[in-house]
């Protein structure tokens, strides 16, 4: 039995040590869990983007959210360059463990394209209608 | 250069016809794209599932959420045997396509185990806590 399903029925407070979780998560076939980050005041998604286990550890120590970049193939320290940081307020795991929570205070906007968010399409059985315009290429940042 | 860059700065009311958004989305190696869950008036997180082509057609025409099942490998309608269906009230795409986010109107608990939401781990540079318990055996419900 994982670790996950012990704990699908354990009671509230039932802790287990970081290295115990970090060993057991189903990290994907690259070495990845998907993290969607979460504004924690508004509530507002921000984004869906990957860790892998450093980019996971350095997360939880620092309090700064850092993502393996699968584009770039190394640690992307969100707002490194843009200064669009996110300071994590907490982190959860879901029931199985392949997904991430993080509820962070975002700096900025999330987007690369300077929006608050990155979901700024909004989809229906019609097609795509972009949300909001970007609020200029100079507002633009690079994560 | 790709839809989702050609969107990046257009104007806010762009549209694009479903097709064409469907044929250029970057469906990972498995033919799916993450669907983030969010309860659409408290704004809670309350899962991430995976979808195929059909399930997010089926999803959009229906307005039902349908996941495909990656333990299972068949289309997932959330809630089918359990009731616990997710109703769509919008869908929204990610600046590069590769991340859905569906604001929903979840009916009963988004979790197999019966709890609200699946995140019900909380993560720290110390471990993992269970935050609350499953609502009863009898509660759990497999999708």
């Amino acid at each position: 039995m994982s670790l996950w399903q012990q704990l699908e029925y354990a009671a509230a407070g039932t802790q287990r040590p970081l290295l115990e979780v970090l060993d057991a998560l189903p990290w994907n076939d690259a070495g990845l869990i998907a993290a969607i980050a979460q504004q924690h005041d508004s509530g507002a998604v921000l984004m869906l983007a990957w860790m892998n286990r450093a980019a996971l550890e350095e997360t939880l120590t620092s309090g700064w959210a850092c993502y393996w970049s699968r584009s770039r193939q190394q640690l992307w320290r969100k707002g490194a360059t843009s200064g669009h940081r996110q300071r994590l307020i907490s982190a959860h795991l879901d029931c199985d463990g392949d997904a991430l929570l993080l509820r962070v205070a975002q700096h900025g906007g999330a987007c690369h394209t300077g929006r608050a968010s990155c979901f700024y399409h909004t989809l229906d059985q019609h097609g795509l209608t972009v949300n909001c315009a970007a609020p200029s290429h100079e507002g633009s940042a690079n994560g």
